[in-house]
């Protein structure tokens, strides 16, 4: 077994870090490396902060005066905009609401909607399952619908995408392996033969930098409660390219998206630009820790951003392979860097178990079933003597069988 | 001018009110007195209590372990069946979940699929507009689907119901005149041809006692922020009988409404019980604040609940008929407090400037164009010295004109 490496000098890349000082907006459990950043983020004190505000003055102070008066009715443009910049978007292609399934059906829906006479969705087979199964929400109530998926009715997307396809739906990384897609050829592979696409952020946003807009995508959804630290559950996005508002028709035509919501009129009227992806009345109290988190993110430079993500996960996969290749830990995905999102998998028929001893002992990752430890690299809050320091629990976990304690083969739901 | 009536008979029956003490319940604004609960509740200190410690504690240093050990997992089902025992369900017919318009979206999509062969949707004209969008949205994607309205193809719902009728989408109580619909009539009537009915309880959630199943009712929707005073933009609540349970399909199939969420497997499933209205990750913040609230809404007898909204309806038409009547103000809606929700409404063709002007003093209720004053009763924060207030606050605006100042002619949205 290696031994590790000279904890002097990781702590060297430490001090140099130019993200350092983001670590400071976080509030972090004590005795606790979280390698889970990527399931659901850490807690920015500026969440506690709008929240309090949001709570105690605008809600019970303000009372119905504050959709007005606070802002409320803004919020999910204002912070739509916020994550534009994280995304790649211009002004006004972007707005936070529902959840990231509930935005899948929607752009779905308006992609089929703006290509009639094409019926066929094509997905990934090991697509983060939601997104299959919207699809099949989708099919379920517009039989010429269908459905072609990669690894199942051919091994790669490309091959799918024929012009009978309206939509590509994909992610952008893998949400197991980590594996990043080169957005801008499979658009322009999608657009070659006439079809949309769909890129679903969900393990990109806030992990590197995203450029749809340089990519031509045509719509995008994702989440705010992993890299962008907006708190569990918080509501989502989604994104279409400024050339398609005014096509885009989208069935959850509730009255926030609406032209004119307070008229109260029959007959609904899409609303101006990506107003009309909204449905109904968004949880102010959850978009207002998010808005927070997001005020952090205004300060980030996400080519630093990206860098130091890099530089983690490569540490973290040479510490792994150097101390505990012995004991059967394999790595998943790619050993390409720049073909990987901010997350690292490794495999081992005990990862259950491997994993929920690191969480015993403070390092939180996340098991994927049937055997894939998951960890995610977060660089706000994750420095390089926590990739050492996980490494090194890892190692002793492994090296002592420590895994094998029978609690730790009790399994209990994670997300 | 009548006078107004003696106020020590009004603070008599303050006194002898049993849901009194409920008040301290919550936090109100100095100086104002809030006839808008049914618009936005008041805040509840629980509230307060249940987001600072989701924030702080679970989120903050619990992370991604608060999923089980919060149970946040189960705060949409544990929220539902609190959100039951007010609208007559049994445990596990009732989640909590999205928001109204895409829970609405739900359910018709469910009634179509289980009525093949009938294609029509009933509704009304004047329902809150979001219904009607909503089952625009259903018909969008559906060329078969129709949508009949009451006022606009018929006068009476009656008389749109047939056997070509797959379901019925009704509010409980009209969110602009007040008025209370006999669930029981209605639903049998639907039942008689076949059809089946949707509820909207969106007024009546918290304001009266609803009895879905004694009602015999089918599916059921709601929003948590107005009586329930879950916060604003809380998330709306579904409600499935038990005997429709198996049958219900819903396209929003995302992977929380799956049969195994965690087994990261293709293919939907739909999950047991009501769970299958689940689609995406909730906001837990929100769902937070509405639990502090939902435990104060255990402790309350609605039946009381009732009795003293009837009064302070009852006493509010009476004195403001009584001492405004002579500046053109006209009650809307029903005399009979049995056919009324717990709110009333008075046209006046200045109603807009003069809410604007009763806001200015803090009494505060909304206004709905084109010229109704709304104002809501809420008996768990309202009293009957309240009502003798605000109605001397309107009276005087009335009589002196106050209303003309031109500050109050500004428009702006309100919800």
């Amino acid at each position: 077994m290696t031994a590790m490496p000279d904890l002097a000098a990781i702590e060297a890349r430490d001090a140099a870090d130019p993200l350092r000082h983001m670590r400071d907006r976080f509030v972090l459990p004590q005795g606790v490396i979280y390698l889970d950043g990527n399931s659901l983020g850490a807690a920015p004190k500026e969440a506690f902060a709008e929240l309090d505000k949001a709570a105690k003055e605008e809600w019970a102070q303000g009372l119905i005066r504050s959709w007005n008066h606070a802002g409320w009715f803004d919020l999910a443009l204002q912070l739509g905009d916020k994550v534009g910049r994280l995304i790649g978007a211009g002004p006004g292609e972007t707005v936070v609401c529902d959840t990231t399934s509930t935005n899948i059906y929607k752009a779905l829906q308006a992609a089929l909607s703006m290509r009639p006479g094409r019926s066929v969705i094509v997905a990934e087979g090991d697509s983060f399952p939601t997104d299959l199964y919207m699809a099949e929400g989708v099919a379920s109530t517009r039989p010429d619908v269908k459905i072609r998926l990669e690894g199942v009715d051919a091994d790669n997307i490309e091959d799918l995408i024929d012009d009978s396809v309206a939509v590509v739906l994909v992610n952008h990384v893998n949400y197991k392996s980590g594996i990043l897609r080169d957005m801008a050829a499979l658009t322009a592979k999608a657009h070659a033969a006439g079809a949309l696409i769909v890129w679903d952020l969900c393990h990109t946003a806030g992990a590197l930098p995203v450029e749809l807009n340089a990519a031509n995508a045509d719509m995008a959804v994702g989440c705010t409660y992993k890299y962008l630290n907006g708190g569990p559950g918080a509501p989502a996005f989604i994104y279409a390219a400024r050339r398609h508002h005014e096509q885009i028709r989208q069935p959850l035509s509730g009255w926030w998206g609406h032209a004119r919501p307070f008229a109260f009129t029959q007959g609904y009227e899409p609303g101006a630009g990506i107003t009309r992806f909204l449905c109904g009345t968004q949880p102010v109290l959850s978009l207002r820790a998010l808005k927070g988190s997001l005020d952090v993110w205004d300060e980030v430079d996400l080519n630093a951003l990206r860098k130091k993500s890099i530089e983690l996960t490569e540490l973290f996969i040479e510490l792994v392979e150097a101390t505990c290749g012995e004991f059967g830990v394999k790595l998943e995905g790619t050993r390409d860097p720049n073909r990987r999102g901010s997350q690292v998998s490794f495999s081992h028929e005990n990862a259950y178990e491997i994993m929920q001893a690191l969480i015993d002992r403070g390092v939180i990752g996340d098991f994927r079933a049937p055997n894939v430890m998951r960890f995610g690299f977060t660089p706000l809050y994750v420095g390089y003597r926590d990739v050492w320091e996980a490494v090194a629990t890892l190692r002793d976990i492994l090296a002592t069988g420590a895994w094998q304690d029978t609690r730790f083969a009790v399994r209990a739901a994670v997300t």
